[in-house]
């Protein structure tokens, strides 16, 4: 049973819990010790809002499905999440950008949401704020230190935010305008222009350029991903879903 | 230039941060969201042990060696870790069974380690005493459950317990002997009543039974590996080494 406010919360469960998969895909192979704790704790920051949200959305639909039938029984046409998070991330230079655009969107929609009149998503929304606002700044500091580093760094850093930038408009899809109205959901489109200055904010300090390419088609929202997001649900909901019922 | 002190330290961190890694791999991959985050806070928590282990191993080498050479620029036969930890664990009711002899073990040298004549070594130990005695906790939760659980669990846990058996005694390796003399490293093989008992307690618990299997040849504190070390590295340090030097 699918409903806007349901659609909508999985919308912002799966863009984290996606997130953090990927986030996690970093744990033992990030180029520092200490960047790898910083990665996997930005990673379990991602999946705890996750877990928040789809115990939420759960209760929404009113059909007993608790956190982790939603995260582990669901197919990817039920997945609700941008592009942004599903695609994989095998440079750091990517991540780094990705994260910058992803938590700079998230600290706007989390700032909004807090005022939601649903008062579980804004209860949600005011603990996740304060985290993605450490996700924002980490990723500002990598992305200006490889910017403005060496002539390699940066045109490594340009072309990373280039690869990532088709999908930031995506971001934007407007969310049902019912919700929009009673103040539950946030406007996406509305957050544009505040995500948009964030990141150029960064991208000046860090003596690179906006990209300036074409959007992807996306479609994240109603269910339609890319390739990648098969295999990144086969590799999450293996274990689950080959002892289905087990009760451990 | 390696010293009993050094190759010591070594011993105690490469162990934390081989197994780290290999907790590491769940992240994604545990049956339960709330076990991914409680299986990536455990590979934190040795993370953390292993790098305080590893800055101060630099500073007793005395070259200029930080963290992150350690970590990234050794090759396999200078890892100092036991066999126990190096193995990839490819079943859940694996990394509990190991989790719960690595934990009871690290439980008694912490403890033991305290209560070291070296501040450095003391301190670091004092610190992860609670970090393990919660890793043991969780770790006898879940074997108690699946070896008291069905039938198929209870069989598996078994065989889980079984195949990691074989890597217990070297857990017991002596020690430079100057240095246990001197207050400053623990004597292993002092551990090993507590240590089995601890195990004992949580074996009985879940009706399983104590193995009784010859012990492998093992040599991890001397520098011989099985050969799912030279995988774990190579993934471990391929970006560090792909960039010499880097200064990101």
């Amino acid at each position: 049973m699918s409903t806007p406010l349901f659609d909508y919360t999985l919308g912002l469960a799966d863009d984290a819990l996606v997130s953090a998969q990927r986030m996690g895909w970093w744990i033992s192979r990030a180029p520092e010790l200490e960047e790898d704790v910083a990665l996997a704790n930005i990673g379990l920051d991602q999946l705890g809002q996750a877990r928040n949200l789809l115990a939420y959305a759960g209760q929404v639909e009113g059909a007993g499905r608790g956190e982790d039938d939603l995260a582990y029984l669901r197919d990817d046409r039920e997945f609700r999440n941008v592009w942004l998070v599903e695609r994989p991330q095998t440079d750091f230079g990517v991540t780094m950008a990705r994260l910058l655009v992803f938590a700079a969107y998230q600290s706007e929609l989390y700032a909004a949401l807090a005022r939601s009149a649903e008062p579980t998503l804004s209860g949600v929304a005011g603990k996740a704020v304060k985290e993605v606002a450490y996700h924002l700044d980490h990723a500002a500091r990598w992305v200006v230190r490889l910017g403005d580093g060496t002539e390699e760094s940066h045109s490594r850093m340009q072309a990373a935010l280039d690869a990532e930038w088709p999908f930031v408009d995506e971001l934007f899809t407007p969310a049902d305008a019912g919700l929009v109205e009673q103040g539950i959901a946030v406007d996406p489109a509305a957050l544009r222009p505040a995500v948009l200055d964030r990141i150029g904010t960064v991208v000046s300090e860090a003596t690179l350029s906006m990209p300036d390419v074409a959007p992807a088609i996306g479609g994240g929202r109603r269910g339609l991903h890319t390739e990648h997001l098969g295999y990144l649900l086969a590799e999450m909901q293996h274990l689950a879903r080959s002892h289905p019922g087990a009760t451990w």
